[in-house]
């Protein structure tokens, strides 16, 4: 591959189409919303950062180890994980660093193989974090790799680059982690009454203590028995104790919403009877693979039941197939890009959910999707019709310009703008959001100036719209407003 | 939300692209087409418009009621459908009548909430109507909400607005309503000699004696028996019926074509016997979900073996989940904005039928669909081959912009211009057919714009599938130029 | 139809899109590689061509009866098959021949009804042999369509018209025709040593011996032993057969790559004992389609165990419902363009074959859908991880500029450039390669050129990528730059 180094320059007017008729449209949109504080309602930030305010390590510890888009690519074109510094499953401590890779090592590997991100989403937010949080005018190639490396690393030692100070150079109004059933919150609780703890909230997610196919949801049903002081070997007991968790999230970590990864969107309404047997089932590790998709669905139902009664937004995440490489799970664990989507269906699957609580006045559920044959068939005309029901953004693979734009094309017709619930961003990669949110904002401009062009809507209802996609829509929808 | 009063002007160009060298060339097309009359192969009027010539009511009447795109956006912004005066299920006359919503506080619902439709076809078609049929300047908001409602439904009242002065102001050629296989068409034949009869036909529908799901299915079959002097407890009495009513139909009520709403489009193609044991069990209501499916499927290839003798085009409508809504159901009964598109399979499910008759010089078979996924996949490819089968322009939930370009962009390549059919409205709201039209012939002449300016086809070229694509296909596929 | 002689001229700018910024910049792309040699590393033409070198018969003969993409059209729109000489199936001789149509009829109808491939890429490819290989200067319609004729007819016997000239004339490097596993590839052998031995390979085609629902699998899986010398009596000893095919493919045939044509993306692992038994049951026809299915995908992960160590690239092409249309099937036999593409699943499918070699650095798999709704959601998440993974282009109904374009837009942002393939032609109609090639070219470059406009890429990275599309990553994805 060539490699000559070339200028790294942002364009003003990036992804806001190649018609002239409609940057113009775009760009004035976009001034009128770009300084708009970020909100990001979801995500899998650190908690850590926000409390203790520490700097960052260097730059292949922040920019590529924890992220799977980033290795998934190099891993694609044959680059072993062990040469990226992956951990192997199993090692800890000072085995795990002995075997570690040297960062530079990696990071130049990294940087003779940026050519890869050509086009791709995680290459327009690298390109955008080197240029605009650490100023660098040239790309990243094999010539300036070591210099890239140095030049982070030292940035990333100096006060500017602490979180708190972060925080409010990208303008985050409000950051939104994610905590599994069981965790304490300690960082979240460290922070009460700072002013950091009206910018840093939690997410409940107890997948750890609803999913009966992992390893570890026996022993997780325990500790939640545990904690809550409550008999988790009871189907009451268990979802007494569930409750005790939401309060004390909501309370200490001031969660609005909660989450749910399943692979699928299955809800059940099954009776208490079946309930408690299915439970039994599940808690003493004798269940099968379709009673425990049986128990994910009925959960499902369960917290929407919860919901109601606490106000938490509950949002459903399904359609991936997780840890889809066996051999690379075995060698490295969870989460190292091997996660694939895979056809999800919603129509008949929501329905029992939808059947008991579809209609009532204080439910709100965001659906996402990995499968975007869903947006114009089921998700758009559900949201279209159900009050409890609303869109969340293009996720994962589909958090991108190509793939934000079809979102709108394919939702937008049946529900409308109003169903949807503005921006996620969903990452670990704190220095990225910036990036993120500013494609989701030149996207969604980019979009609206075009039914203006074509005189769909007039420029002042898509000045209106576009200010809610930024910011009105996403803090009502997550109850931000209250 | 902000209610700023907006003008209301539709502009000339709208909906041919942001691109000027397509709009260019698209309004020249356009220009060459939009005076065409109209032909309405597909729709759900009332045939007492049309026969009675009476003049309409009120404008939420009009508007709002009859229109589950309009309420269905409402309500799934949580307004409950009695504030909108959808009338409960089972309450009748009086009753009714004194729960109904005041029709303008409903309409101030409706104006306070205007917002809801920006970038929707609803919000396009109402502009198109408020503008092109009532004159209105400003865009419907809270402000001004009162004004169009009194102004509006004094209109109503005038002769101008009466439904015959309409078709004729519309330049409607011919519209096709829908009636189920018991209707005796007392409006189709009351009309009979008249210069409306060659306007105004019907269409065969027989779900109701054909689909064993429903609940007044075996009421029906016997009713089906009373009015054709059949012995509708044999299935060779129950066809000879079924034969009889397509007969009537057709002579009585001009019916070129039929259609069959089923939930998938499987088909079946079984020796004689099953078919009568099969249909004893559905006619004695002991038939299970699974052969009441079996039972619709073998129907398609009895009713396509008949459409063969008589010469009735047949349209296949498959793939929506009705009345999803358990609650909704209960209490307002069908047709409440509750049917939900689900995936749908051709390949497989056609291949009885096709195998049987698919060759055969005298049938057409038009397809419909509620999943795009199947345009490029397997209707484009099914309609470019089998002689005996056309594609159906985009549907109900697709019946827009966006939704009508996915159309074309996804079979063209495929199935070429020829093996489609035009447009269809599929409308209840009368006064929105114009606008209907407008859009599709809008997007259709972008559409080959776009391909003229891509130096794929030449401007000639286009100017005849402009003409094809408006109003010679319509005409040729449903029968109408014999 | 109205058939007025219209001028046939080729745009230099056509395929670019309609935005002159795009335009601008998607020329000086496709200036930059247009000249680069064609590459074909999958299709199906005749080797006999490249070995005897003769002159072609006439037009109707070249253009009509092999193409199934051209006599499909015409047989949707009512044309018999007997009209268009397709001989019946069982004819063969002087009784085909005495049935066979008159080629000038024959021709006069494909005339008279050109119209119908407005918009399609055969219209396409048709007008751009028509003017750029023969010279003609008005569009094929009614009036001229003799003329033509005659035309075609006297060029196709000149010496320019003899394959080895119309291969340097279109500049193929390269080309791979495809042969079943037993064929003993004699035109490959001829030309050992000749020039023409670098420049025409074969593929090996197992099909005939894998497929156990083929009316002949138990004759090939003899005939299979026969010319190997092996007992393919026994599991073990069919393996070592199929080995030794692949070893003289290789060889004699020079190819670098294997192809897989099976209904669904299925792959299996069994232990050895379930593969005997269930190759027991195939060989000796006494097995389910359930089981022949597994035994297709038990095979597919036994192939990419040789590939791993012969290094044949391996192709799976999957997802065609095979002669969907039995009466034609009955009367005509194979391939007669009644081939349905079907849904096709991969996450799942291939997980058996992807959990034993899916990381195996030697392994390379090229994967292509009838299905597009897996770019986005299986295709290109897949690819974008496993390293022995790549995608290739746009296939068969897919091979088209609107297809060709949806194939980046949806594989790029998460796949990238470098995990696919370039192009393949995949045909059997040699004088259109170029024009095939041709649209390859220009609808990358005009992806290419709207990222650049949308400021996503730069140009030099644009022009780097044009060149990597059209001639860098085909040549090393099927090993040819070895």
């Amino acid at each position: 591959m060539p490699s000559n180094i070339e200028p790294l320059e942002l364009h003003p007017d990036r992804l806001f189409s190649s018609d002239p008729s409609v940057v113009a449209i775009a760009r004035k949109l976009y001034e009128s919303i770009k300084d708009l504080p970020i909100i990001s309602p979801h995500g899998h930030t650190d908690p850590r950062w926000f409390n203790e305010n520490e700097n960052f390590g260097n730059a292949t510890e922040l920019f590529i180890k924890p992220d799977h888009y980033v290795f998934r690519m190099l891993y694609s074109q044959g680059i072993p994980m062990t040469d990226l510094g992956v951990p192997e499953h199993g090692l800890q401590g000072d085995m795990a660093r002995s075997k570690a890779a040297d960062p530079e090592k990696v990071w130049q590997i990294f940087a003779d193989n940026y050519h890869l991100y050509a086009g791709t989403p995680s290459g327009y937010w690298l390109d955008a974090v080197f240029s605009d949080v650490f100023g660098f005018t040239e790309k990243l190639c094999s010539e300036n790799g070591q210099h890239y490396y140095q030049k982070i690393t030292a940035a990333l030692a100096t006060p500017e680059f602490k979180p708190h100070a972060l925080m409010d150079r990208f303008n985050i109004e409000l950051i939104a982690t994610t905590e599994g059933a069981l965790d304490q919150l300690p960082h979240h609780r460290a922070i009460a009454g700072s002013a950091m703890a009206k910018r840093v909230i939690t997410t409940f997610r107890p997948d750890d203590v609803v999913d009966a196919s992992r390893e570890d949801f026996i022993d997780n049903v325990i500790k939640l028995g545990e904690i809550t002081d409550q008999d988790t070997t009871t189907w009451q007991g268990y979802l007494a104790a569930i409750q005790i968790r939401r309060d004390y999230f909501r309370i200490e970590g001031r969660a609005t919403a909660t989450d749910h990864g399943h692979p699928t969107a299955l809800t059940a309404d099954l009776p208490t009877a079946e309930c408690e047997a299915l439970f039994e089932k599940c808690r003493t590790g004798h269940s099968t693979e379709q009673e425990q998709e049986l128990f994910r669905g009925q959960m499902l139902t369960e917290l929407a039941g919860m919901s109601i009664k606490d106000g938490l937004v509950m949002q459903i995440h399904p359609g991936a197939h997780r840890n889809h490489n066996q051999a690379v799970f075995d060698q490295f664990g969870r989460d190292k890009g091997c996660d694939i989507p895979s056809q999800t269906e919603y129509v008949n699957a929501l329905k029992p959910l939808l059947s008991k609580y579809g209609n009532h006045p204080d439910l709100k559920i965001i659906l996402f999707t990995l499968d975007e044959t869903t947006y114009s068939r089921e998700l758009a005309p559900l949201a279209g019709h159900y009050p409890s029901l609303k869109l969340g953004p293009a996720w994962w693979f589909h958090d991108s310009p190509a793939g934000m734009l079809r979102f709108r094309q394919q939702t937008t017709e049946t529900a409308g703008f109003y169903n949807t619930v503005g921006f996620n961003d969903d990452t670990r990669a704190f220095l990225s959001i910036p990036a993120r949110h500013d494609v989701a904002r030149r996207v969604d401009c980019r979009y609206l100036a075009e039914l203006v062009a074509n005189h769909q809507i007039s420029e002042s209802t898509a000045q209106t719209l576009a200010y809610q996609l930024t910011y009105g829509l996403v803090k009502k929808a997550y109850n931000l407003d209250k």
